[in-house]
């Protein structure tokens, strides 16, 4: 029997270059900027997954409006393991996770030489725009959720 | 017999006014700014309970050299409960609390007209500058921390 | 003959706390944030004179639809004079200038102890929200711009 | 006789993909994040042509001090030309200018579609850490911009 190897999954595995102004006077990143990152690191997987950004955000070029569905952060939150300093070049590894119909988080795990620094997640509500009401994720989201976790469960 | 009114605890309620920068594309605000608020809230509690940023905080004026003890935040969250909007003029109370003599966490609610809006918390451990070790909190977080919770024990 | 002091136009002598994350390992301000706090003096500036934030800015609260004209930033830049530490509380002096019907500038200096220690300014030009032509400033900005410059040109 | 084309300076000719955070309740990016850009291209110029972080900022990793002289930023401006949209992949144009021995500016130039969106620049001043006098530039960098000014003279 052939075990095939899964296809990397590139749009999960990005990269962060810590840059002087994430830093305070500690002279290591200061915390906030983390979830700064996260949402960065979600929408850089969405884009290399081959979602547009104007479908799923608003403030996009050539929107006649915005998207029906919006996916507003509901909940998030961070752990800082290891001090992380200006300059460093770290891994993010990005673990989606889907609740339900209507909700799903995004986990980042940033390691420099596959030591965890920091982790960091936001969870998203898909809410309708015109209603404000929550309903089903957008089927791109979906999509994206499913690729990402596919082959994960067996081995979980 | 008299119930003695326990004088406000004005260090504990403050304001925020919500700015333009602070919202985005979705016409709201961007969720990471709420986490630079509760470290600024905790900042300006600080300073009005009378503990100079220079005792707490590397890099301020006429330092020769930072505090002994460090107080990075390990842990953050923030739960968004309602939309919060440029122009906001909220109300943030803050409950701090100490978990162990080298640990405490600040709860700031960001209230509009009483209402919750969007609930943030930080979490801090103090560490020796020079060994980069766990130890005792700071004398002055201890006093900040034990006024802010006078009286506090006997009604939950 | 009797000299009249003219009222303090307070909405021109704001503060600004510098918080700890506005700095960085340098163990100063990062430069940018400055830029930050020019925009925040400004809204500061209107809302003490008595323009609502939602007459001005899109994305209030109650609004049906954003304001009819948009007063983008087409310019800005600071001079960066003396180091700015976390903890400083620095004194904000904001000169509005008119250029012409449609453009006005905002200068702000920043001051610890009457010593400048950076100066910012960010210049706006009035542009129809619908058609995104330039047009003609909204009466109450025009209002702010007036009295803030009441009284000096004869003493300059 | 043969017509040397100059290698492509891929230090000088960077990306940008705007994210959703950068953005506005006006629907485009909000101003200052024009000037994180500025800095952060800078350090991505540097990195690409070969400096490491931790020889000009401090606060970086395995430092024991920060580098002997610093170059903060004393002045900064940009204009605004065009809207930039959340989603928008720029391409920035470095153009780095030694004005004398210790002061040098980096223009950056934000291009979509080979149109100009927004230009930005900031000034450095090299400074002695210990002193705080000013000082000649550090030798990294000057080699930075000779070579990122060579072939420029002769064609300006």
């Amino acid at each position: 029997m052939i075990a095939i190897k899964p296809k990397t999954k590139d749009w999960l595995q990005l990269e962060r270059h810590v840059r002087f102004g994430d830093t305070d006077a500690a002279g290591v990143i200061h915390f906030h900027q983390l979830l700064r990152w996260c949402h960065e690191a979600w929408e850089d997987s969405l884009q290399r997954y081959g979602i547009s950004a104007g479908s799923v955000f608003p403030g996009c070029r050539s929107q006649e409006t915005g998207p029906d569905i919006a996916l507003p952060v509901v909940h998030c939150k961070a752990d800082f393991l290891r001090p992380v300093h200006g300059g460093d070049c770290l891994q993010v590894l990005i673990e989606p996770r889907r609740l339900n119909r209507s909700c799903f988080e995004v986990h980042s795990r940033f390691q420099l030489d596959n030591i965890d620094m920091a982790i960091g997640m936001t969870r998203h509500l898909a809410i309708s725009s015109s209603s404000r009401q929550r309903c089903p994720l957008p089927d791109g989201i979906d999509l994206w959720l499913e690729a990402s976790n596919m082959g994960r469960l067996s081995s979980s």
